[in-house]
């Protein structure tokens, strides 16, 4: 946090030594922040860092930008059941560029609004663009949901229809077209996606397992099956596909995009069968769209329940 | 969080789902981690950026480089007289070498436990080498020392010699050599530098301000400055500087190395007249270099007191 952090601190209203209410007792401005969970508890932290031409297009939007990094970021806390509290900034700059960076902190600013979050500190380098963002949360001791307790016998759920970001990716990069009926809500699920915060909160208690799916379907059921030393079973004609999705990339494409596209930052969670009924009254977005078993990995089951092959697993970097 | 974090997790003891003991109460291999601070005791967070050619040379040795990011940003800790518990790092590499990162990861270790600081996360990235750390400590509520508090007649004292790892430079970059009793301990202090965590939890309740010294003496005097709407006053003849330094780089460059080179990460606060014997009697490091007035912004006095133009100031990136 040294002095030209302040190209960033001039667009967040903070002043320097100010005592915040709640769990940030010190914001910007001076060493370090200094955050107060409430009694009982926890902090979860989690970090994720953007880089231009990986992780987002070169010359992209920066409002866009800033309201997509935030909410990648957050997505982590509501996967953990916590309550958004604060985040951190650490921005590698080619070129100091006051439009520019008024543009990033406006989306930053919306989506912190959004999520009720405060930037509370970071740092600002020259270097290739990229965005690390560090997120704070508050979950009660003992309540967070991992992604160690899946059983045999709970159900996989998805928090809502998948493939729809990943399904966006030739608008974002102009390499297509199509009716603003199609595109824009498939866009807007790339560049704001909605961190499921009150649903993983909902959950506490209740899931056995969670994460967000960042990596897609697949790779990161294969996350829970491995922490819990379980099998996944997800049942391909249940996975939650929409019509702009479909309508756009048609049905083969789409499926691809709900089994391996990233970028949706759903919830995926395991939940044994007793929880179902309510949670389905509560959450009707919800979709049950598997099982659990005893074994290891993740089976994709066709039409008919036959196991297939899951040839296209998650984007990893290396 | 997500796979390709392996790599780095692959040097770092810590099992999915472990639960372990004290502050930290999950480590990696989850959407977060959690933190569980004592009761009465505050979160310290600060987060710093390091990239290749700007923050470090190029091609430089990964195991000084894992030492090194992870002291600077812990210092952040000390400065604010927090106990160093945990952090995370965000790490962006144009390749996955294993060797490389193995060095890496043993560095940061080797800090890590010297600091007594547990790797709870991070995230690994394709791109341009660069790092990110975050660090958290543990402070008592209202006790964290500030930058806001200096007040008229306060002094002004520094945690030991300055401006060795400025002086260091020319070795760092190969520009320059010198006999191994003066550039082993001048290179330590660039490649290795000693987060003053103890002496900045011995200023809680005493000390005015504190910060630690990464922009230079001067340019940090200035933070204090401002943030406490004072006077800092500089005796020139009083700022500390090593034999090695002074040796190596000869008096006039090693003033300068004292007063406007960054990267030594001591301590540098004000001070009540009265906790001064005190702190001088357990602490004989450090010096008492100045003192504060009404008044704004840094002076700098020469040897019979007359106060000089302060031109040279700290490194800005913009």
């Amino acid at each position: 946090m040294t002095g030209e952090f302040e190209l960033i601190r001039r667009y967040f209203a903070s002043a320097a030594c100010a005592r915040a209410e709640g769990a940030v007792a010190l914001g910007i401005g001076d060493d370090c922040a200094l955050l107060a969970p409430a009694a009982g508890q926890q902090l979860a932290v989690s970090t994720d860092t953007l880089v231009e031409g990986v992780h987002f297009p070169k010359a992209c939007d920066a409002f866009l930008l800033g309201q997509r990094s935030l909410a990648v970021a957050a997505s982590d806390l509501a996967a953990m059941g916590a309550t958004p509290l604060a985040f951190t900034l650490a921005l590698s700059l080619p070129e100091a560029d006051d439009a520019w960076l008024a543009e990033l902190a406006r989306g930053l600013d919306r989506m912190a609004r959004q999520c009720a979050m405060q930037l509370i500190g970071g740092d600002t380098t020259r270097g290739p663009l990229s965005l690390t963002l560090t997120v704070f949360g508050q979950v009660p001791t003992g309540q967070a949901l991992l992604r160690c307790g899946a059983r045999q016998g709970d159900l996989l759920c998805v928090g809502g229809a998948l493939g729809d970001a990943a399904g966006a990716l030739p608008l974002v990069l102009g390499q297509r077209q199509a009716d603003p009926q199609l595109a824009e809500p498939l866009l807007a699920r790339y560049w704001s996606p909605q961190p499921q915060f009150a649903l993983g909160q909902a959950l506490r208690g209740k899931a056995s397992a969670a994460l967000d799916i960042s990596d897609g379907l697949l790779a990161d059921c294969g996350h829970i099956a491995r922490a819990s030393a379980v099998r996944l079973c997800v049942e391909q004609a249940r996975v939650p596909l929409s019509l702009p999705l479909r309508g756009f990339a048609g049905d083969s494409e789409a499926l691809r995009c709900g089994l391996s596209g990233g970028d949706d930052y759903l919830l995926a969670f395991t939940l044994p069968p007793a929880h179902w009924p309510a949670l389905q009254a509560e959450w009707p977005q919800v979709c049950r769209i598997g099982h659990v078993e005893a074994g290891d990995g993740v089976c994709l089951l066709d039409d008919d329940g036959r196991s297939l092959e899951p040839t296209v697993l998650g984007y990893q970097h290396f």
